[in-house]
């Protein structure tokens, strides 16, 4: 295989010269640039990216991390991520934190080591403190780590506040909402404090739901169903992430309800799951995106040293299906 | 920041020592290792990633090719995959084609480059051309490159012997089946032969429904129901893959059509979205875990330049429901 300095031998110019036309750095004539160009061609050379990485000290790569790629809701948020990123010419590694405790510090560890180049920090977990003396390009998406590092999140409260009112408007009395532990960190948390609120503030108390921390399997979803009718069978609406909402028609149908009649849904995320089933399920939906394509923008501005904004927040919508 | 130099100083040995006990390659006797390591501690040093895998010349990272990662088969995949690599030590770069003509090249190139230590190629690419001079680790998933590249891939012949199978124990007379194009280089397609094989051996004919290449999104599969149903409104069975049976589920409730009496669906793939709606829906199931797991120590094994079989072929199963 073709070197570098059979490059520069063909090209009678030194090494170095070749060096700064692959990284495209410093000044180079144009009749050098030519002869390396033609050289590289002759001799089908491949540069070892390594080599070049060393020289550049970047990588072009961008760490993901996520509580599990398998989830309706990161699996589209990384896939249109990947297509923002790309425009950026940048690619993705992706980790995800659930069944391995260690990953995000190895993920952190990577970009302390030069690995990569930046961090968007989508996962649920409370170290906090990892960040706290990292001053490399991340981003937050949905959760805050501290208040030196940025966030992008969708408008949570209004989408809350849209549910609620769908759920008036239906005539629902009785409505449950299934949460995960409320924590501080987690944004998302906001749009069942304003789902309740705004039933509160029209004379409807909702019934508070909390699931087990970072649970993601259908599985776990399907006992929570159970129990939630079993507990409550008196409720005529149920408002949820799409999964846990997804279990809940399911078990409605075993209990013989009539959707929309007896119960009403509304599920927070509207995935491609809420439209791909017996019924369409009425939905609020984050725009995955418009998310994706300014983390994105924010992680390319804070690579490139440019200001940006410490807090994005993107506008959200509801979906009516068949459900509410 | 600590250098290489700095740790040497300390440690009283050669920065060349050092780096031997970095990469753990060489002899390094204990003592010293462990004056190297107390300094390592002492000054906080974090080594350059780059210029370690420079010389170790790996980056311990796998770039995986997949048409979709938010398609719930491949999203399960990656997820699974990531989990049984990281056990090797190895992070995952992901590239999904859909969208992007450019990618796979990309990533052979990647691999060329030696930014990654191997490949897993899931995709739906026809430009099997791009592989002929890669004398790389490279693992193919379920499809075929060529007759050197190893291949994984679940016991399809089975897997539709056992829809069709259930379908003739289901009364079924009039079975519909949903196909991507045929492509010689897609070992899944082996799944339909065998469905509409198994049922003409017992006198059923099944009818073919051709959808459109590389095809992911729910609206599109939403119109194929549409239409499967206006062209054949005497069908009383359904075979296809996840999502597309999803939504012919949601055209059966629009037709008033009782499940499973009037009609039986069975889906391919049985991801979590089989599970997570109104009905369960009867399945045959890939066993995601296992072929994940499979592909990694074929991957890691072709790293280690250790011999490995041509042809892996890992078991499946059908899973009843409640849809035939």
């Amino acid at each position: 295989m073709a070197s570098i300095r059979d490059v520069a031998k063909l090209a009678q110019v030194a090494p170095s010269t070749v060096s700064l036309v692959l990284n495209n750095k410093g000044y180079v004539s144009e009749a050098s640039r030519k002869k390396v160009l033609d050289a590289i061609e002759k001799l089908n050379y491949v540069p070892n990216e390594l080599a070049r990485n060393l020289y550049r000290n970047s990588t072009n790569i961008i760490g993901i991390i996520v509580p599990d790629v398998a989830h309706p809701f990161f699996g589209a948020f990384i896939g249109a991520l990947e297509i923002a990123l790309y425009k950026y010419n940048y690619k993705i590694m992706v980790c995800s934190t659930i069944e391995r405790e260690n990953a995000e510090h190895e993920i952190v560890d990577m970009l302390r080591r030069q690995m990569i180049d930046g961090i968007i920090m989508g996962c649920h977990s409370l170290e906090v403190d990892l960040y706290d003396n990292v001053n490399k390009p991340i981003v937050a998406f949905d959760r805050i780590i501290n208040n030196k590092i940025p966030i992008i999140r969708s408008d949570h409260e209004k989408g809350g506040r849209l549910a609620a009112q769908a759920m008036l408007k239906a005539g629902c009395k009785y409505p449950l909402q299934i949460t995960g532990i409320k924590n501080s960190s987690m944004s998302a948390y906001l749009h069942h404090s304003a789902f309740k609120d705004e039933l509160s503030r029209n004379g409807i108390e909702v019934i508070n739901y909390e699931m087990e921390w970072n649970k993601f399997d259908m599985n776990y979803f399907k006992r929570v169903a159970v129990d939630v009718f079993e507990k409550y069978p008196h409720i005529d609406g149920v408002y949820g992430a799409d999964m846990v909402v997804c279990a809940c028609l399911g078990e409605a149908r075993k209990r013989k309800l009539d959707i929309p009649k007896d119960i009403k849904f509304i599920a927070y995320d509207g995935t491609f799951i809420t439209e791909s089933s017996f019924y369409n399920i009425t939905a609020i939906v984050q725009p995955i995106n418009i998310l994706a394509q300014k983390t994105a923008e924010m992680i390319v501005s804070l690579i490139k040293n440019e200001n940006i904004e410490k807090e994005v927040i993107v506008p959200i919508s509801i979906r009516y299906g068949d459900t509410c």
